[in-house]
């Protein structure tokens, strides 16, 4: 397939993370992550998120989520989330398996909840016959590709921890946000008060690999033991540290995420030149949603491939990526306008 | 590290399988396994393995082995093993956290469990208070490198069927059985009467990727949506179908398998030397076992990479993987001699 | 406490049920319902609920919804029920931590679902990213006093069936159904398509006990060892057993559950005459919910029990037990009334 | 059945216990434990051990364990325990599915495990690949009925606590040991150094009841949201309070489990009269293990109630309880010697 709007993860992986785990290839190491290049990578990763942290690797992105999710809540607590979360919709009951705990979906406004809407379910608190809403997970950015600001984050933070509660940040495309937002990753998650992070690496040009990331209120000492239960512990973990070691440096995570915010952008641009789309959402990472009539999808899909988002409303969902190039853009508009 | 005895996953990657990931690496895919190039290269594999079972593809050995047996075991039944299996000792409870059942422990003989040891743990059918012993699972070849007949796995099928129930083989290093045995992995796994594989990559020059096989008589119809729960389904499938395309063409799997098997055998064959070393258990495949005293231990792992396997007995293993040479054998030879 | 609107299960045992208790406390029995009364009382719920299920005892209203559920979904399954069904609201995630599966709230008209509420959810099939939609659990009466007719239900079970999955019904208040729609529990259960049914005792009369019964598209066949596992196995079942004896035996739960039935309509009809308290649901069973201001609430519940059903409207409930006679209603009655 | 050797549980329950449900059937009460009565009973059993612990109502013997364990052990825990011990043998896998943890099997000498058996299963801390050897679960009296002095009970508590870990005391039927001690039951749990207690009643005269206790290392503040995750929480507490109010009352447990244990005294005595039959356990509480001949149990179980405990060896178990009376054993040997 030349080229596909379907999925960031429908593209391959950048050449220079290739290359380095081919560097990475020349000698024996220790397993498990137990080699010293997986300590330094994950120490180089928990240096940029403050050093007040404890970071691991986790083998995909439903695996970050849980193992994140299962140092921040136990069985008998509620896991609140935006009802559009990928925890919620996308990973099969995995929170529930895994945790025994239960997800409550959240009023949202496009993909975003609000200390308003989270507010609704904080209560119950102490009462036995009710699980306890201890932890709120958000995605940054959203499903919807829109963004929290600092402070709406921060926002959210606080209030979890009044409740002594935590708040978790599916960071799947966190690139994404930090490349939009344009300030570190930082900013957004240790700083403004989150409590643990997925940091998706797969999404965004690494072959696989993700980073689970715990910051200080959370004890980490039953981590690893879960990880391997969960069954996310990669044996050769010095290609997991060279594809983030490769991802980290001069910046290559936030080039990748900045050209697939940009090209959604253009996208954006040029789809307003054609009046019959409507856009959906507000384009603020890589993901353009807008409604197409049933037919333009289906004369469309013969040749480009991408998901309806909403049967019901015939929303759809462009996703841009590393690899997507203005030509490819181009030759979608040019067939959008050629069947319209 | 230069070489390690330490595990077969202290290697690296076959070149042949980075080099056929970066030929894979031209063009978008649709993931998640839904692309044609990984449904081929299922298919490719089920027809190797007879026609009549559902291959899928899992990330890691721990989750190779936990998804083939959650198809076959349910909560209330137990998971009979030798008390030397993976899945007992090295997988920090994944059966029990994960499937919610019982994992029993079987006497064994170097890792072999036979049909009178498995006897004395069929008994409890129907009694709602026992756990009920419907599954056995194997390690072919064993976790102390030893094999186990086609007869003997014949003989062990027939026992678990008679009783309605499943044998399970873990086969992280199936491919050193195939070579050991000079019979196709088919001969002893489908046509033995096995019901679930795993099929083991990783510890034999992949980057990473397991098979999960379910034969015939198992239902195969939740095994997707139990993989994705369970964390296990990768979104760039086509780097691990090409990984297996790479594996399987011209027997690579079978090549790189033999030169371990090879290697350990010069190993024990250069041990018997060495009066003062005392060879544990039959060198089969690409694992050697022996006892060494506690000094020499100290003083050989200054240098040479390589695990206790038994505190009290002092007893150690070798791995030999396909990147290990008899150059690495010779040299560790004459540390152990220089040493005595 | 003289008397109390809060549950049902605030009252206490009917002596009648008490007396069983006693008469059966003469001899030894088998343990574990392996004494022939508690299967002959097995029999007769089996063969009052049409013969083609199975029945089995369970120790709660929660455990027997849990041990009803987990015979009809499997972890990758999503269970759809009510917003306010008991076992997503009152349960402490029971189903996700035993089930392991999603539990999905649907949009409900006074605790009732329909085809157009629950189709929305039936979406997804065959994906493994998404929980499979197999079950749709029901309360009868609903957990607002509300009632399914009959035909209701049977569009819901063939809505289910069309699909492949199961009709639950937790019955916690079955006999309260039954005598309000005046037909036999097996008229709007296994007749209309049910597929499980809490069938409980507890809140009209028993001492405790429920029993779970599995209709004929279910198999039972993993149920006693569920029940074990799951903690719900009695050991002195003969008790059990003379409780249900009793509570069938000319219709005394019928009975018992006409009278709370009756009194419920006996407080909505005194509540009439107070024109300052707004009736907020339909009192079809035993219970009466409505609007009143916090300072009533306040000054009511010095004296009398019963609780907030919703702290932002103010909504409150009354339940009526087996227990509650006119004299009690009058002089809430009177109370509120003193207390406007 | 006249009178059954076969479970201390197929006996009755005792009159007492009876009168004090009837007695407290007089008016309403909260549910699920928050009545007064309940609370004060529960107040009552944490000082008579000492004051420094929280007890808390269980409905049966499997809900008490697991949910003594589940405060103590997490999923990536192991749970060590002798390899005869109920939570092992007789719980269809509870601990493994509701806590996710493994059970170890320890070797034992009449059931009873010793500081050196349980020392060789203490290792591999802080090692990721294995489960946690954080708990040791003992029942006292064993399941073979024999005791642990309060020494052995310290050495083992010295022992876990000195890896951080745990001791839990399965006391099912911790009354025939607290009477055959004659010791109260505090100074061989919470004295001596115990960390969680099933404290059992049914097995001696209740009609259901355990309370499990928590000590003063362990947090409770889970408890009760796992307890109703589990499906123990039962709602008319009280009626389990007036249980244990009169069980206490006067030391009738004592009084009860004394008898049992004299029974099986008396049994032993009179079983000695009878060359042809071996005494295979030392007789210290309420159970009496021998070795019979095949011929003779097909004989005997024509006409008495008793189970075969090991089929290879013909080990059989005769159970005394509160009811069993001498009539009842002086037929029993009269039988045997008339069957000889």
């Amino acid at each position: 397939m030349k080229h596909s709007f379907g999925s960031d993860n429908h593209s391959g992986v950048h050449p220079q993370i290739l290359d380095a785990i081919i560097r990475t290839n020349s000698e024996f190491a220790v397993a498990y992550g137990d080699d010293e290049y997986s300590q330094q990578v994950l120490s180089q990763i928990e240096n940029m998120l403050g050093g007040e942290c404890k970071a691991m690797f986790a083998v995909n992105g439903t695996g970050a989520n849980i193992l994140s999710l299962a140092n921040l809540a136990h069985s008998s607590d509620a896991i609140l989330c935006p009802a559009t979360a990928h925890i919620n919709c996308d990973e099969c009951g995995a929170p529930e398996k895994i945790i025994g705990c239960k997800v409550i979906p959240v009023e949202h406004t496009n993909g975003k909840v609000s200390v308003e809407s989270v507010k609704k379910h904080l209560h119950g608190f102490g009462e036995q016959h009710h699980s306890q809403p201890n932890v709120l997970s958000i995605s940054q950015p959203t499903e919807l590709g829109t963004l929290y600001t600092v402070e709406e984050i921060k926002a959210l933070a606080d209030l979890m921890h009044t409740h002594n509660g935590y708040l978790h940040i599916d960071g799947s495309r966190v690139s994404n946000a930090a490349a939009a937002l344009d300030i570190p990753i930082k900013e957004f998650t240790a700083d403004a008060g989150a409590d643990a992070l997925s940091f998706g690496g797969t999404k965004n040009g690494l072959l696989m690999g993700e980073v689970v990331v715990l910051f200080k209120r959370v004890s980490a000492h039953r981590a690893l033991f879960l990880r391997k239960q969960m069954t996310q512990l990669y044996s050769k973990a010095r290609f997991m540290a060279a594809q983030f070691d490769e991802y980290l440096k001069d910046d290559l995570y936030l080039k990748l995420a900045s050209h697939s915010n940009e090209m959604a952008k253009y996208l954006e641009t040029r789809l307003k030149e054609i009046t019959q789309i409507e856009i959906s959402r507000p384009v603020e990472t890589n993901a353009v949603f807008a409604y197409i009539s049933r037919e333009l999808y289906d004369k469309l899909s013969e040749k480009h491939m991408f998901y309806i988002w909403d049967e019901e409303t015939m929303e759809v969902r462009w996703m841009c990526s590393f690899e997507t190039g203005k030509e490819n853009i181009d030759e979608f508009i040019e067939d959008i306008k050629n069947n319209l």
